[in-house]
């Protein structure tokens, strides 16, 4: 039987892994939407190929570009906000919410509210508007297939069992490039020793999250609203190899994990499928040829993301997205050699502290939050500059 | 609801294991047999505590002394095979099925004919007559539960998916306790230290079925019969601490793994509880404090078992019953210091070597291959003591 698939961020990593997949099972699957936010070219080529319906460029500048490229070939070009909800509302049978940061918000939204089934690679988007998100999706009765390597394999991990058998959810940690590395020497990385991370090949802010760990505060987020057992039942556990991606400990004491190769076709596929399962071109896991995994407890002290963003979900309202903005603001800042490595956390906790938005209650709310935590960063990250 | 269960081995390891998580959890459970092999006293103090309508003694020379035990008290007091095979009979929620060796055959084959779910510890059951065993399950609907900790975890892992989705299933083994020990160095170990096992308390025939890596060829057998991905999917992996009890490989290259602390109510549990969950007071597992897991291929030249293990359930028929039979003589043998421990699995492959039954079509085949093979690996046995 085919399938509509709905793909927003198809020149991304997780839209061409996602398009890989398709084109080796193509019988199976019908493109429905292919997005991009700026690359006409790219997306234009893949039109041609997966020949969906309708093609968004994001930037509303570039919308002549892709109406020319398409011409003649039957496919609806369109561009700007309002065109990607459009595309997010239009009946499909999977959405894949692959556009990196906030921008992918409001398509997601709209294809929850539309009761379509997400699978959802835009982490940003579930810290920012979680409780938003999974009230949507809870009201529509859409279920939220996460593509995160982590989150995937929780979600795996659950599949034989409920929510309330649930007594841990643990989630792996690589530890990231500097994992012993002293405080003092993190004051000197550059960005160039930040963006290689040990396991996974991957843009370079999620890189930068990884090293300073932020990324597993911000999954902890994430975590939190896919998987409803309460935060004081996820916990962190730092493993270097990436093997394990993530464990459910239940009631009996029995602890599932899943594990594969850094490949994030494995949990793409594993969304693509669901509830069935598909073929992929992977690397068997060759535990023998690995010969060793590692454990150990996070190191709050030299990594104080995780804690701060236990902190900014336990408190709810505004905190997650304010946090987000700020982190991301700062990463750029770091990027751009503007800032020290652990200036980037401390920007972070500098915005927490300087201001406490009241909960939101609408998307707009949250892209206010979001503005003005972008400000405010800004600022310390001036400051910094200029000390 | 009360669930009722019917308890085969009541006085052995796994069955104590199965009382203690009774005895917390009471309300829960009527308890409708008890069976213990030998020991009256003990038999007739569990009786006492748990109120089963009947008690069965199988050796019928102690009959009388279960009778005075139980007087007055309305526990019907039976002994004997028969006897055995008609408490199987008796209506029962499950049937934990953990006698040890063949003399658990009749009953659980009673058990699954009756179309009673069956917990099942007893492995050489499933060795011996695995294709009688899964065809009488299948004819009446009886679902087996695996308890062995290895099956139980692929069981767990399997709970999400379906059979057709396996790639691979990879069973994992301690290695034992000679894992790094030499050739020569094996030839001269002695009971005490084969029993000593790494990381489980055991029974001692188990135990050194262990070191030997026999009982990972068994369950090898055992994982064909109750798994049927086909014998080259099945793949055996040395994992030391015994933490990952084995894995499930997708078509997708997903792993999934159960892991625990090496206490059986684990997996017992599992099987009690099943579809559902129940809490055990087990150890949580504790990665961070574990540190490190290690894997390697096994050896097959230094530990031959599992490789004619293999080789008798590729071929079917009577080799499996041949194999475990001449294995159980040859342990005992070891045991009593009669023949050194690389005679043990000598012993095996010389009695496959001699004689090739006839595929067995009923128990009583299988009785009659497991007493020729006895007879035939005793013989061998004296040849090896006055050589």
């Amino acid at each position: 039987m085919t399938r509509r698939l709905s793909l927003f961020g198809a020149t991304g990593s997780v839209g061409q892994s996602t398009l890989d997949l398709v084109r080796r099972d193509g019988d199976s699957w019908q493109v429905a939407v292919l997005t991009a936010n700026s690359d006409v070219a790219e997306l234009a080529k893949l039109a041609k190929e997966f020949r969906p319906a309708v093609a968004v460029i994001a930037d509303e500048a570039r919308y002549a570009d892709l109406a020319e490229a398409l011409a003649g070939t039957g496919i609806e070009a369109a561009a700007g906000a309002d065109a990607l909800v459009a595309a997010a509302r239009a009946p499909t049978d999977l959405v894949m919410a692959a556009i990196v940061g906030c921008a992918g918000l409001a398509p997601t939204m709209a294809a929850l509210e539309a009761g379509t089934p997400v699978a959802l690679a835009n982490k940003e988007a579930l810290v920012s508007a979680g409780e938003l998100m999974t009230a949507a999706a809870r009201a529509s009765g859409a279920p939220i297939l996460p593509v995160d390597s982590e989150h995937n394999a929780i979600f795996q991990c659950l599949a034989g069992g409920r929510i309330e058998q649930v007594r841990r959810i643990i989630l792996t940690a690589s530890g990231g490039p500097f994992r012993t590395m002293s405080a003092a020497d993190m004051a000197r990385v550059t960005p160039a020793e930040a963006v290689a991370h040990p396991n996974w090949s991957m843009g370079a802010k999620i890189s930068v999250d990884s090293a300073t760990m932020m990324n597993k505060g911000l999954e902890l987020i994430e975590a939190y609203h896919l998987f409803p057992v309460g935060l004081d039942r996820i916990e962190i556990l730092v493993h270097p190899q990436s093997v394990i991606h993530s464990l459910v400990e239940y009631v009996d004491c029995s602890t599932l994990a899943q594990l594969g190769s850094p490949d994030m076709r494995i949990p793409i596929a594993s969304a693509l499928a669901w509830p069935d399962r598909m073929a992929t071109p992977c690397a068997p896991l060759d535990l023998a040829g690995i010969a060793r995994l590692d454990f150990e407890a996070p190191d709050e002290v030299r990594f104080p993301a995780t804690a701060l963003c236990r902190a900014a979900i336990a408190e709810g309202g505004a905190r997650p997205a304010q946090l987000n903005a700020a982190n991301e603001v700062a990463v750029a800042a770091f990027l751009a050699g503007r800032i020290s490595f652990p200036a980037i956390v401390d920007t972070v906790r500098r915005v927490l502290d300087a201001a406490a938005p009241a909960t939101p209650a609408s998307l707009h709310d949250i892209f206010s939050v979001d503005a003005s935590s972008r400000a405010a960063a800004s600022h310390f990250v001036d400051q910094y500059e200029h000390a």
